[in-house]
């Protein structure tokens, strides 16, 4: 379970610290090389450590990188992108998480090798460690220098103030603190060599190579956070052991196995998206941001990525993990009673882009090509199917996992306030006697303040309904503890919900069974994807708002009616389902690498699993191809797709254990009860 | 009352095309010169003719031109712009209707003056008549060529299927046939003297002019519009003492008289602004367009102008005219039903651009400049106020002329489907306890899809709520009629209606006295007019739409709150209109020409009696002006501005009767019951 490039590519610098990424849940280390900078993009990002600095936009905060080093031989740095190189490999093993490099240099009579290998570890997850090879054909001096490189790569900061470096020995300290909330970020770098010398806080180490001996170099990292301790007596191969040994367990009851004919890329696809969500689990509390820890790309916030593609996942596989996801919406309740209140709703309406329950999502998310202007979206004011989102993500835990307590303790109150932002949202008209939700934006964006998104009404619906159900079970074991959150919200408030639920207007689908995706949808022009890509002037144009190509067509970002009918599939016949799938596959961009995965349920629950084979890799591989568009006008926009690798686990394992092509004879899903 | 101008400007053909117009109320002549052609925008345009082409809008239709005609002297036309000319005047009496323009030339040894006079005859309104006039210093030998142009200008045409010319001794006839519906339009046009030839459907005239000799020519033109007969036995001088009674009359039930130190150029403003009012009374069932009879602009279709802005003058001045204007509404109110009926609702949404009741707008009203792409706006679906504004017309024609039958006839049952309407459009919030009006477009144009745009909500309340108390007063008078009108809208309609208004959402004023324009505008940006118009990056830019530089901010097109104000004033104390007065100032750009007017009415209402002074000015003086835009982007939008003066005579009329500044001594409103 080897990732392999051979070459180096400076090209592909950006991409391969996306691709060759390792992480912990705590710490995500891109996958760059030592001799890199800022300039590269290496980046040490933080979980659910988020940064402002004024007038920018708030994201996660990066760590100084312990693991900096230059490697000089006869007074010449040499580098992957040196003209010395002969050969260079890198690799990311994902049975166990280490990232390694081996470069090859002509030094002038013999050839250097350099190997490094790093990971973060799954067993101490302050730990990060790094063992460094040398080895050269021919005797050499070589200088080592390394040290913590505290000029960082960052899209919107500074995020530290003061920062400050020390040595002692064999250990280099680095400190800051963030500038908003003044919380301490400490990196401690422990050598397993004692240096020469330590200059401009950088540790040099002089290395007199005779020809075929091996010199190697060991470095420890922590990373502390707030203040927390240290650890001691740590040594790499120690914590090697360690690693591999968590990473024996989490793929014991992760891994999904594939058997078939030419489904060997697949299968590697397929555990290679396991990976990245095993290295994005949380181990502290906090969720997962939409791309990861692979940088500060949307401002490290949580999206309903995580509940939707991610959490099924977690589970399955790992029940506190999933657990801790939940309780991130349960603890930021009030942030999503703020954000309603702002804008003078009841109830919770969740951050579209959650920053411990902060919505950091700007009103002005796009950048017009033409007038370089900001343009007002609606992301966060109208993308209202998030709480709905939210809900049915606790309800889909409390279902899979019975655990009555996470309802007691704020589950079922965090249901009654997304049950409560939905009937406040609502209206009534008397005319057609129902409840509407409107002026929303579904998930599909470019179709801005729509009437009645099918998706957001079902997923809303389901939601209250369901909730009102659990009152009246919870209610008969738990009646002083159901009654008092219920209390709070006035008399007969479950009554009220399911009324209100009862009247909530549903689309039905038509006589081809089509369900529109708003009120309107099927009057917009008829063009295709194509059609519309064919009209932009500028190849970066926006295509929703007012003057999108999309935007007065049925063309879609993504999933969003087939986004529904995979996810309550209950409210679909198999009938249903195909038509919604036929009927929107050439209105839908894949704009959004969340879109892929829907289509391939979609298709697998129609028996249309060779298509769903297709759909499948796309979700699987983006990260491997290097898919996904890294830039949005001069915004970095890139990094990992963690929704597309839960939701390439999605479809293997809800989608071709029920409905497989041919060629794919077998699908066994592991799961934390194996 | 005579306007005058010296000189020929080729720039300013467009512009005193609109400034020099004659008409009758039927045909608008635009203030063009005899040899000219399309590509001066001559126009005949003819009032509530509509003609569609495939593919292109629909709009009124012009007439052929009677009065194109040729000079020459030894072979050369002599033109207004040829380089004979020595002299040149063109003059409107704005008395009488009557245009006038004369040019000198120098045509070797002496000079030759030409004069042309011509009007549309007020009191034959098929009749148009001409008389040219030429004097020399010298012998010469003269020829004219005189006929009817069938190549016409027009903006979406051709609308004339098969044209046919003919000739008879001294008249000659063009007929055509309106390409959508047949309508058959006869031009015919008489000589007072026997060509010497007819060539190509031209009549030449040899002209063998003494020096000091005087020759003149009348050409008395009839416009027929399906196939009306034409009348016999006119000649000019009768016409002319026939319109000139006529128009004395009109002036003595019209006429505003203002008496004061420094006010001349101000009543001749106000007199111009009376006498577009005086051109567009319609003579038969029609009512008015955007650009009265100006030619094409706006589809030759009727806006909200006509009742908001041109209603108040023809109920004071001639109720007849008024009457016909508001008939036209409820004769079209099968239109309104079907508009409401093609969105889903119910009751009567009228057209925003009403052509005979259908909608003439387009959900593409804007072409982008940087992208050439049309832009979709929501004139037409969102700006639901048209139907209030209707309502409104309708209740103050009654009020002030106590006209029952109109009531009975109709009226009272298009009031009842407005309101229906408004009860189906509108949504009850359970948690706010409301109806609301939501998705909407106020006066204010750049701001799109609002919510409870004060506006609209105080519109659609009084319009409703009188609308109840009107069927009480009537149904004691009438009881059978009104019961068999009610019938139709199912039991207890009215107070249905009634319970709605009283739990319609109606904004306050803030303890600032200011009234939010919609929900959320105190919230958006708060930067003036030039700040916005400094954002500009192509000055051709729409300002609203999702990427329009007034979108995020407070910037309006034009008087929103204050129009509401000074429409509704019962609903403001006097400090509450000069604190919306004084609040929305800076914010408006006055990018309509119906803005001016409601700014000096409320600058009346709260005591600035001078600033008022200065709005009224831009109000009346619009037209003489040449204000107003002629083009956006590649579309001819200019003409007259018939709403400006419509609002001029109702600032002078209802603000300055009540407010004067200091210089300003007497106001006499002259009217039908003088």
């Amino acid at each position: 379970m080897i990732l392999t490039s051979k070459g180096f590519d400076s090209e592909k610098t950006v991409e391969y610290g996306n691709k060759f990424l390792t992480g912990n849940g705590r710490i995500g280390y891109r996958g760059t090389l030592d001799e890199m900078t800022r300039e590269h993009c290496v980046g040490v990002n933080i979980a659910g450590l988020y940064d402002g600095v004024a007038g920018k936009w708030r994201e996660t905060v990066n760590a100084f990188n312990p693991f900096y080093l230059r490697l000089y031989v006869n007074g010449k740095q040499l580098t992957a992108w040196c003209d010395s190189v002969i050969d260079h490999t890198q690799s990311l093993d994902i049975g166990c998480g280490v990232f390694e490099r081996k470069t090859v240099f002509d030094v002038g009579g013999g050839k250097l090798e350099l190997v490094s290998k790093r990971f973060c570890s799954m067993a101490n997850r302050k730990v990060l460690a790094s063992r460094l090879t040398l080895r050269c054909e021919t005797n050499i001096n070589a200088e080592l220098v390394a040290g913590i490189d505290t000029d960082i790569w960052e899209l919107n900061g500074p995020h530290f103030a003061n920062v400050s470096k020390e040595s002692k020995d064999n250990v280099l300290f680095a400190h800051g603190i963030t500038q908003e909330n003044g919380t301490a970020v400490d990196v401690v770098c422990e050598f397993s060599r004692l240096p020469d010398k330590v200059a401009d806080d950088f540790a040099h180490f002089a290395v007199h190579l005779e020809a075929g001996q091996v010199y190697v170099l060991d470095r420890i990292a922590q990373v502390l956070i707030g203040g927390e301790q240290s650890l001691f007596d740590l040594n790499f191969d120690n914590e090697y052991t360690k690693n591999v040994d968590k990473w024996r367990e989490l793929w014991h009851k992760s891994d999904v196995e594939l058997a078939g004919e030419g489904i060997e890329q697949a299968q590697f696809a397929l555990r290679y998206s396991i990976y990245q969500l095993l290295i994005l689990a949380p181990e502290r509390d906090c969720s997962i941001a939409a791309r990861g820890l692979s940088g500060q790309t949307y401002k490290g916030a949580v999206f309903w990525d995580t509940e939707m593609f991610l959490l099924p996942f977690y589970i399955k596989t790992d029940p506190n993990v999933a657990k801790r996801l939940v309780e991130y919406r349960i603890r930021t309740l009030n942030g999503a009673l703020a954000k309603a209140q702002s804008y003078g709703y009841k109830g919770a309406f969740y951050a579209w882009e959650s920053q411990d329950g902060i919505d950091a999502c700007s009103d002005f998310n796009v950048t017009d090509v033409f007038t370089h202007r900001p343009v007002r979206t609606y992301f966060k004011d109208k993308q209202i199917h998030i709480s709905a989102d939210i809900a049915l993500a606790i309800i889909r835990y409390f279902e899979q996992t019975g655990d009555e307590q996470l309802l007691l303790c704020g589950g079922l109150e965090t249901l009654l306030q997304i049950g409560l932002f939905y009937y406040g949202y609502s209206y009534f008209n008397h005319i057609k006697k129902r409840y509407e939700l409107l002026d929303v934006l579904g998930p599909d964006e470019y179709h801005e303040r729509v009437n009645n998104n099918a998706y957001t009404n079902y997923m809303a619906y389901h939601c209250v309904k369901r909730t009102t159900e659990l009152c009246d079970i919870l209610s008969g074991k738990y009646p002083d503890e159901i009654n008092a959150v219920l209390d709070s919200f006035g008399p007969n408030f479950c009554d009220t919900l399911r009324n209100w639920a009862d009247k909530l207007y549903l689309p039905k689908c038509n006589e081809n069974g089509v369900m529109e995706q708003f009120d309107g949808y099927f009057k917009l022009e008829d063009a295709t994807v194509e059609d519309v890509r064919g009209r932009l002037v500028n190849p970066r144009e926006y295509w929703g708002g007012t003057t999108g190509v999309a935007t007065a067509t049925r063309v879609i970002k993504q999933a969003d009616v087939v986004m529904l009918a995979v996810t309550l599939p209950q409210y679909f016949s198999t009938e249903q389902i195909e038509a919604n799938y036929k009927f929107y596959m050439p209105y839908t961009e894949h704009g959004s690498s969340l879109s892929f995965c829907a289509y391939a349920l979609a298709a697998c629950k129609s028996g249309h699993s060779e298509d769903a084979w297709k759909w499948f890799l796309q979700s699987a591989e983006i990260d491997l191809a290097g898919g996904g568009k890294q830039w949005a006008g001069d915004v970095y926009i890139g990094g990992t797709h963690p929704a597309a690798s839960g939701g390439a686990w999605m479809v293997a394992t809800q989608g071709f254990t029920q409905c497989r092509p041919t060629f794919l004879h077998k699908v066994k899903v592991h799961g934390y009860d194996n």
